[in-house]
């Protein structure tokens, strides 16, 4: 990073300030300035701040005051997750700069604590997917509880709310779990989150017999496969959207109202984007790969949490 | 609002949005223009918003590019929530003004069907908070599994991570839940979501008779019904976080580290500020008061949620 930069946890997670200085303080502000790190935070995260953060802890009843002192010239901002309320008052003092293009591009390649803890939040997560008990008359919010149950079970959280979506409502990419009876088949879209970092699983399960559907998800896997194969003589993102592409043509399967999958990481989604627009590398980084078929009546996913080394693929 | 404002839900739910469209659609814009609202969709939940969202419905592919037909001059910003990104970009073709605040107090006072769902939430925890099984021995992550083992058997979804803190770990506010066993007391600090609003109660727990801690419970308790009492003589916040604070001083506890309460409604943490320099009104709002001591080994607090209409005050 060419200035120093600041991040900002409020209410909630916020990866950046994570990945950056390992700790997880809500309303805290962190500036990072080559190896060293201040972090700026209310009276009541003090102590907790203190015993845990490595660097230089200031306590703040005005965070501006504070901040005023610190900063001057160009600060590189986490414009995603910081303000505009809090980037105008900035301006009175410093000349805010928008890097949270590079801070994403910063996580992109994983280490490999980090792509041990994606392996185990996968892990976990189809061990929960396993134990599922789904027959015909089954409802989704049945369903999402056993997920959430157990996910409970292995003292983890979830990354993100499931998606259970039964029948016609697998036609809604982002379906809300409601109460609909399973039929024919049901979609269900989820991982845990496993030291902060997350997986991403999709499945269908038929208890009815229906060619139609099922071949509409033998095919989305087919693309899945092929996809995977492919991947190592695919050097970028752009390649990979265009050629999941060209097998959704081949397959004759609607085209994708969504990216073919995104990274994966603290965030579920996170750099490298995979959409035909993406100017992202793949090699080091952790995604997720979801080829789907939308119809009216219904739709299909398989999604898999994946790691390309630039080599080879591993799908966890 | 003097002018059109612009919402922004992006990967996770998002107060203000919800509260103006009634809808939670993932990645989408919000323009409220009088009685006239236009949301901006991806093209994966056009399907769920032309369904749902009583407005217009555009999806988008670049939305930068939908925007800068629809606004110009002057547009509201929830600046809290919409990145310096956003704005920098908005900028090029409008003119951002933040209204944060002005969305804040917009929700402040809250309706019949808001209180109402509010009590529920508190309700619901209460409940949950009923069936806990605490023994000495009991580790902290126990605790908190009874607590969201509870918040899912009641279909409901956590409005924030558990706080459970053992003995010494209640000294740090907002401790983050550990597998510590509880020896003679336990803080315990939770509230779950119903319809999207929440509850916030904290209560201590005492399994070995210990004057010192009890008392120091039974002094937050006495500040909180006293304060209760004296509410419909305080006009606004900054007079009860004064009268809070002369309480703190006459039972010879030491000055608070955090505000004596915060609003509460969509979000945990909303206006009416609770603070000595809050200019927050109070009448027609809901509020969690939540008088605490933190000590060097522990630390107590007693939390509820109450509804205060000018008058007469609501303890839910």
């Amino acid at each position: 990073m060419k200035y120093p930069f600041l991040l900002y946890r409020g209410e909630h997670f916020n990866a950046n300030f994570f990945h950056y200085s390992g700790v997880d303080i809500d309303h805290s502000f962190l500036i990072v300035e080559g190896k060293h790190q201040t972090l700026l935070t209310p009276k009541m995260n003090l102590r907790e701040a203190a015993a845990t953060f490595k660097g230089t802890v200031i306590p703040y009843q005005d965070v501006f005051k504070e901040l005023k002192k610190l900063l001057r010239g160009n600060v590189g901002i986490d414009g995603m997750h910081v303000g505009f309320s809090i980037t105008e008052r900035l301006k009175k003092f410093c000349k805010p700069q928008d890097v949270s293009r590079e801070l994403l591009v910063a996580r992109m390649r994983k280490s490999e604590s980090e792509i041990s803890k994606i392996k185990n939040a996968v892990k976990e997560t189809k061990g929960i997917f396993k134990s599922l008990k789904i027959k015909r008359g089954t409802t989704e919010a049945q369903i999402k509880r056993q997920l959430l149950l157990g996910t409970l079970e292995r003292g983890l959280v979830p990354a993100f709310e499931p998606i259970v979506a039964a029948d016609s409502n697998s036609s809604f990419p982002h379906y809300k779990t409601g109460h609909a009876r399973v039929n024919e088949m049901v979609l269900v879209d989820y991982g845990v989150r496993y030291k902060n970092y997350c997986a991403d699983i999709t499945r269908c399960f038929f208890v009815k017999k229906d060619s139609k559907k099922r071949e509409a998800y033998k095919k989305v896997q087919d693309i899945f496969d092929n996809t995977i194969e492919q991947l190592p003589k695919l050097k970028s993102a752009k390649e990979l959207a265009a050629y999941s592409a060209k097998l959704f043509k081949k397959s004759k399967l609607p085209e994708l109202p969504h990216a073919i999958g995104h990274g994966i990481g603290l965030e579920v989604h996170e750099f490298p984007r995979l959409g035909k627009k993406s100017t992202d590398k793949l090699a080091g980084s952790t995604f997720a790969i979801e080829p789907s078929a939308y119809f009216h009546d219904f739709g299909v996913r398989y999604e898999n949490t994946v790691y390309f080394d630039g080599k080879k693929v591993e799908v966890f």
